[in-house]
């Protein structure tokens, strides 16, 4: 069998798996955004036909994969496993969601990275020959997110700067182990790391760290240069997180900002949306790659990026202990041909 | 390639990987229980030198892999992928017990049936060729979770007949593509099943179906028979939901309550310790799997194993919006030789 183990943290896929659907569901906010024309279905309000939040997200995370099943030409009947995860204390979006499906089901936790951890579990287990379906699945909801990390919206509390916006969005993949692409084809797993930021109001900069390290490990596990990607994403920086990754590769020597993006920063508008240093949670990136990215990608926009979502793995209580954030990143080459 | 997919749900490992190293750390009261010989660690009170019940469920899942490394002869920096997880909320025993170890970290949310999904996913990467070494880990505490899911421990709230006490343990397994066993040789990954029960202190019976559902299922896809097993082994489905799952079976003409136990039921004494239903939480069925039972397999007391831990996917918050409880369960076959 070929190698499929290249350096410390990367793997390559034999038979690099298709991306055969995706699709994205989001709120209100983020459909008067600038992506608009990139989301499969824009809720009226936050809560597409449910009584609480928490529902509502469920919801948008089943009509996501539902979406991405139907563009995929997919039965849900015939997925062999759905890798899903959220934000939501014990991950009760994504169970809630995939409750009624009957489909064999792997819970993640890897806060705003899930994107990226469920689309690398999906894409190992049909490379290596465990399935040839694989759903990747994940959401977020500002509503739900910011009573459960934060303040009842009711309390209209005010946000800092630094702040990020979590998104209400779901986005759903349908990995296949053949068709015509984009595909899966390295995967590069992240480590946590912990440079000792306490500020949970400053996400972007407790992540910029994991973006940073799994990043370089990418570029040294697979010998590709920064400019051999046409984008480099990571999800969710926004504006300061973003600045703190360029400017470590900077000290290396080397100039990402030519290629380099983050679907924080992409998902909201600065000037015309008021979310301070951009969008988070899982949806945020979730969103963008499902809708905006890999749309682009099959307009032969862009034939080879770099997906990196980054998490910060705290808690309301683990920062009431006074523990700083620990974050991580994994990072997924998808490609419109196999080989990268 | 051998067929590695059989019926509906399960998968065949290839070549089984080998469990190598195992190890458990467990609370005061499960030390003062019938397994008592079979940990490696027991505590002298519910801090292990941490300032919280939090700390001390990291430093549980810390030592529980170090433990399990060092019998398994593998450096930590020789681990390629750590699978974990808990049942705090955003899972921060796990990510807070291994943000130092500088190993590539997949979060899971899979509630009490942690240890078998994360052995699950560690046994298909290492059988898929995307490492030779991998970790799978799990924790709870019963303080940790009493505060998070039920009321503050000072409340001193009387709990119900049916309820189950969340165990103070820790398990660890490193499982290695080569070794000498007992080797992971079959995968069962559960559906979420949820029969619209609403009590929150009767788990055992919200997730009896799921059990059900996954072991009758495990003998659909494999052709095994429950007498093939020298014990099936449930996980933590306590007094109420074992027995119904027995009459489950029965109602399909099996009796498998010859070589059939219940993780829960094993780890604490009915007469002398006063845990009403039985035990629970993720540390149940790790650490009755990482000591009584992997010991007992070494020593030759069981060769064939189904390993079928479960989780009740819940959240107070979902309970709160009068939701039901989904379960889920994961089988994992364990065998001294390579063949079931």
């Amino acid at each position: 069998m070929p190698q499929k183990r290249i350096g410390k943290q990367t793997v390559r896929m034999v038979c690099p798996p298709s991306i055969e659907g995706h699709a994205c569901v989001v709120g209100k906010k983020e459909g008067e955004g600038p992506l608009s024309s990139s989301f499969d279905y824009i809720g009226d309000d936050s809560y597409f036909g449910e009584k609480t939040w928490e529902k509502a997200e469920s919801h948008m995370q089943k009509q996501a994969l539902e979406l991405a099943a139907d563009k995929a030409g997919v039965t849900l009947s015939s997925i062999q496993y759905i890798f899903a995860g959220d934000l939501l204390n014990q991950c009760i979006a994504s169970t809630f969601a995939e409750r009624d499906r009957g489909i064999p089901f792997f819970g993640l936790y890897g806060a705003c990275s899930t994107m990226a951890e469920s689309l690398s579990l999906a894409a190992i287990s049909i490379d290596g020959g465990f399935a040839d379906t694989a759903a990747a699945v994940t959401s977020s909801h500002f509503c739900s997110a910011e009573r459960q990390f934060r303040l009842p919206l009711e309390y209209g509390g005010q946000r800092t700067p630094t702040a990020q916006w979590t998104a209400t969005a779901s986005g759903a993949i349908i990995l296949k182990e053949h068709g015509q692409g984009p595909f899966v084809t390295h995967v590069t797993t992240g480590k946590i790391v912990d440079l000792g930021i306490k500020d949970a109001n400053n996400m972007g900069a407790a992540m910029a760290p994991a973006a940073y390290d799994t990043l370089k490990t990418h570029f040294e596990d697979t010998g590709f240069l920064p400019t051999d990607y046409d984008l480099i994403l990571t999800g969710d920086l926004g504006m300061i997180g973003s600045d703190v990754v360029i400017d470590f590769f900077k000290k290396d020597g080397i100039d990402i900002s030519g290629n380099y993006n983050d679907c924080g920063l992409l998902l909201y508008s600065k000037e015309e949306q008021d979310t301070h240093a951009g969008g988070s949670g899982c949806g945020c990136s979730a969103c963008v790659l499902t809708g905006y990215i890999l749309n682009g990608m099959r307009q032969k926009r862009w034939n080879r990026i770099l997906f990196a979502a980054t998490g910060a793995l705290m808690s309301p209580t683990s920062t009431q202990q006074g523990e700083s954030i620990p974050g991580i990143c994994h990072a997924v080459t998808i490609c419109n041909s196999k080989e990268m």
